[in-house]
């Protein structure tokens, strides 16, 4: 790499405010989850990306992949979050090395407590600050990144 | 909390894009960082903050509320650091609870040398994909969401 291509100070101000910003707001609401709820950031994340899906569930490395966990990581976390009976493993009938994971009954019980404050602390910090047309460009640099991200993945499987 | 305003499916859309979209483009830097450098994520955002500024310093409590670190994530994290020299703890002549961070040459060596590989990603998952009016609105967004958090991180002290 003889010739680094620098961020300009535009490029800067924008990817370090949306790192600051990020690492910020996550260690808000864990902690507003943390102080009145069962759940972690984490653990909510995971519920989230389940109940997303009709049926609640995902294969594993699907669910690894929309949380930008490893294996090891994504496993350790569904250990402890199914010692809680947040989620279950069901085996896949179409690939045996593969499994679900999916929400449990107490899971949803659990993202349905945590929810009304977890969504007030998002409108307080971020939503109540960002306008329609804003909330549209978000909509679709994080759609155009996300499906990079997904290629990227794939590339790598 | 009887009435939630629950996000409608556009903003739902917009946050969970961002969350995900954010989740994976740390995972993605992590990796290359780990790959490439002798720096993991997390060190590599404490020396930008750090040589952010001029003088490539900052009080403790400045730089965790930066990142969004409490106190003992941040003081554990130092100690790892400065054992590696990479950056060292200053006392503060006008207050003695508290105390400066400074990155040493090593650290300034480290990131230097991690720099390159990390732009090349940041720029190829995601500032390759954003235009500059998108710049603005990210620019405009994460100001005003930063000076949100920072009223609160005051309202906390």
């Amino acid at each position: 790499m003889d010739q680094v291509q620098w961020l300009d100070e535009h490029e800067a101000t924008a990817w370090r405010g949306l790192q600051f910003m990020q690492m910020r707001l996550e260690a808000a609401l864990a902690r507003q989850l943390s102080a009145e709820s069962s759940l972690s950031l984490q653990d909510f994340m995971v519920l989230v990306a389940l109940t997303d899906h009709p049926d609640g569930r995902l294969r594993a490395f699907e669910l690894a992949n929309t949380l930008g966990w490893d294996k090891t990581r994504l496993s350790h976390h569904l250990k402890r979050m199914s010692a809680r009976d947040l989620v279950e493993k069901q085996t896949c009938p179409t690939d045996r090395r593969g499994y679900f994971v999916a929400v449990t009954v107490d899971g949803r019980e659990a993202i349905r407590n945590a929810a009304p404050g977890h969504v007030a602390t998002v409108r307080r910090l971020f939503l109540d600050l960002v306008s329609d047309d804003e909330l549209e460009t978000i909509i679709r640099v994080t759609s155009r990144v996300l499906d990079r991200l997904s290629e990227d993945a794939d590339g790598q499987r």
